[in-house]
C-alpha cells in the first residue's frame, strides 16, 4: 500500500502526493470549492469525500468500457491513487446543452439542446483564465500534437456517450463537463483528474426549474443554496445505480 | 453620382447613408476612435479623410487582382461609395506576426512570427465583446455555411498574400488585419468595411523600436502618441507607391 511521502502539487480541489512507487501518486480530495478562476472562494462540507467516490465509479465504470484512465484504487474515503501521468495543459469540454461561458460568448440561450455534442479546448492557464483555444491555436502552441488533439476529440466523444448514458439511468441530464488527460510512461493517453458535480453540469432530470433542477457546482458559483444536499444526492443515486445493477447482475 | 439620401447605419468609424440607387451605398470615413470595444474614446484627426483614401488605395490593388469588393468609387476625400452587401457578423482576422489579444490570450511574445498565417473568426457583436469562435461554434450558431467558411478562409489567405506584398513594398510589415466581408444581391461573397490602420497593425519594417514602429491604431490604444502623423505616413507611402508604379507602368 502506497502512503503520501512528498506533496508533489496542491491544487484547488485536490492535493497531490508523491508515494514510495514512483509511478504512483496520491489525491487527497479537499472541500475547497473554487470558482470563476478562483475570484470565488469557499468550501463544501463533505465535498472530498463525495467528489473522490463518485470520481471512483465513474473512472470505474468507463474503464470497464475500455476507456483508459490514471484510477488505481482509493485507499480511504476521500483519496485516490493514480498512476503518474503528464498532464496535458487542456481542458476538454464537452457540451451537450449550452450553459454557462458558451452562452455568455455565444448569446445561445441557457438550455439550448445542441444539435451534436460540442468538443471544446482551453488552455489550462490561470494566468491567461483559461482562454478558449482554436484548433489553430492550440497546435500553434504545440500544446499537443495534430494525432494527439484527434485521439482527445474521438476519446472525449466517447465518454461522453458513456456518461451521458450512465448518468441518464440516474435520473440525471449531462449538461456538459470538463475532462483533463495525460500521458502515461508509455505515451498512452489516459483521462486523469476527476469527474464529479465540480468538474459536470448535471440537471435533475425530472425538474424543469432552472434553479432547482441543478445538482453541480453551479449551486455554489449562483448562490443556489443546499449546495453540500446537491453533491450528496448525486453521489447518492450513482451509488442506487451500483446496487441495481449488482441485483440485475450486470456489474457495474 | 449618388447623394446621401436617409442615414441607415452609425457604426465607430462610419456613418453609411443610403443613397437613390438601391443597390449603392455612402460610407462617410469620420474622424472617431475608438478602442477596447469603446470603452476608449477619442478623435484622430483627419483620420476619416486618410483611411477613406488608403482603403480606396487597397480595395483598388486588390480588385485589379480578381478580389472582389464592395468599392465603387469615392465621390469626395472621406466618402466611398460602395455596392450594398448583406455584412456577414463575422470579423475575420488575418495574423502573420503575434500581437493584441493574441498574445493576451496564449502567452506568445510579442513580436512572434507565425510559421504559417493564422485565419481567425470572431463574433462581430460588441454586447458579447466580439468573442473569438472556433469552427464548431460558428457552425453551431449559424452565423456562415461551411462552404462561405472555407471561401472566406481561402480568400482572406489570398488578401494577406497580396496585402502583405503591398505593404512590404511600401516598407511597413503586416503584422495582422480584420476584414469584414459581405454577400452581395447574387449571393457572391465581397470584401467590404475598410482596411486601413484602424483595421490593420502596421510597423514601420526599418524600425525595431517597439513603439516607435507602430504606424496604426495601437498607438492610440497604447497612447504612444504621434497618432495622426503615423496615419498620414502610412498613406503618403502608399501614394509614393503609386506613383512609381504608375511610372514603371505597372498600374496599381
Amino acid at each position: 500500500m502506497s502512503v503520501a511521502k512528498n506533496l508533489l502539487y496542491e491544487g484547488k480541489a485536490k492535493i497531490i502526493y508523491t508515494t514510495d512507487e514512483p509511478e504512483i501518486l496520491l489525491a487527497h480530495y479537499k472541500d475547497d470549492a473554487t470558482a470563476f478562476n478562483a475570484q470565488k472562494r469557499g468550501k463544501i462540507v463533505g465535498k472530498g469525500e463525495i467528489n473522490c467516490k463518485i470520481s471512483q465509479a465513474l473512472f470505474q465504470y468507463l474503464e470497464a468500457r475500455g476507456i483508459r484512465t490514471h484510477f488505481i484504487d482509493c485507499p480511504a474515503p476521500n483519496q485516490m491513487r493514480v498512476m503518474r501521468v503528464k498532464i496535458l495543459p487542456l481542458e476538454v469540454v464537452v457540451r451537450n446543452i449550452a450553459a454557462g461561458s458558451l452562452c455568455q460568448q455565444t448569446g445561445l440561450p441557457l438550455g439550448t439542446l445542441l444539435k451534436q455534442p460540442l468538443v471544446e479546448f482551453y488552455y489550462k492557464n490561470d494566468q491567461l483564465g483559461d482562454p478558449l483555444l482554436t484548433r489553430d491555436r492550440l497546435l500553434l502552441m504545440e500544446l499537443a500534437t495534430p494525432d494527439e488533439l484527434d485521439q482527445l476529440q474521438q476519446q472525449a466523444l466517447q465518454i461522453n456517450r458513456y456518461l451521458s448514458e450512465f448518468f441518464q439511468s440516474c435520473g440525471i441530464t449531462l449538461v456538459d463537463f470538463k475532462l483533463e488527460f495525460g500521458l502515461d510512461t508509455q505515451g498512452t493517453i489516459r483521462l486523469a483528474d476527476e469527474i464529479s458535480p465540480d468538474t459536470c453540469r448535471l440537471w435533475n432530470s425530472a425538474d424543469t426549474d432552472p434553479n432547482n433542477r441543478v445538482m453541480d457546482k453551479d449551486r455554489f458559483r449562483r448562490d443556489l443554496g443546499n449546495v453540500e444536499n446537491a453533491y450528496q444526492q448525486v453521489l447518492e443515486r450513482i451509488q442506487l445505480r451500483g446496487q441495481e445493477s449488482e441485483v440485475r447482475g450486470q456489474g457495474n
